[in-house]
């Protein structure tokens, strides 16, 4: 009687621990580079802006050099479609390191980036940058950036 | 018998629960922003390199703008050093956000900056620019900035 009582206490209990110890990080880390890789094809075709920005969270922040903060999606599209805009722009990044908090609910990555865009001779020029990125899984289980900032390395 | 029985698994199965569960989120975050502004203030005065550079973890990133990645205690204290050898050089920050992971393993602060350096006249000019810094707790309990990353703002 005893175990069976302890064995009922432990089945209650399990449920409570599984969802933040049973975290799969491989997994989740591994979802990020997927989506990540995803959102560099749509950015690098430069077609979509819905599907671009789709990637941010709702409350993302964006800091992007030279620029005040974008607080917001709204922000955020008109940040992109100013930049798709832009004679010459195209960018291309890869996200070498993904870090997935112990519980699975909070990411970062880090990568390189490379931008281009004409210069005022109408020449394309290219801009190599390095950059970080936050990761919040939201309610319905999809990973979204909610922090994306980036600076250029030397000339 | 069987509710001392409960009460023992219970009792050895909260601890398991708590450190994650229940992570204090409010006591996590002060702790960062108490933290962080210690840092501020040592940076502030610029002259213990030791205890600015004690607030990276050993494996921190710094990502500077125009200044290639930099890994590590060693790369970073001679950024800090070079730094704070620069004529005019002053550094000043203000954090205004952390956001802690829901087991208190992993957070993410934002905030903004203000550096002033020498023009090539000798004239000292500030520099407006904002910043993100990710944080560990490592196995000790101490929260330890493992990515600090920023750029500047319109001029």
């Amino acid at each position: 009687m005893r175990f069976v009582l302890i064995g009922i206490t432990v089945f209650l209990l399990v449920p409570l621990l599984t969802p933040i110890q049973g975290a799969d990080l491989d997994k989740e880390r591994a979802a990020i580079l997927r989506i990540d890789k995803e959102w560099a094809v749509a950015a690098g075709e430069g077609r979509d802006v819905d599907r671009i920005v789709s990637f941010w969270a709702d409350d993302a922040k964006v800091y992007a050099p030279g620029t005040p903060l974008l607080v917001g999606k709204e922000a955020i599209r008109q940040f992109v479609q100013k930049s798709l805009a832009t004679p010459g722009f195209s960018i291309h990044w890869e996200t070498t390191e993904v870090v997935v908090s112990s519980d699975g609910s909070l990411a970062y990555a880090t990568g390189t980036n490379r931008t281009t865009l004409n210069d005022a001779q109408g020449k394309q020029i290219e801009i190599h940058g390095k950059g970080v990125t936050v990761w919040r899984k939201d309610p319905s289980g999809a990973w979204k950036c909610i922090i994306d900032i980036w600076n250029d390395n030397p000339t």
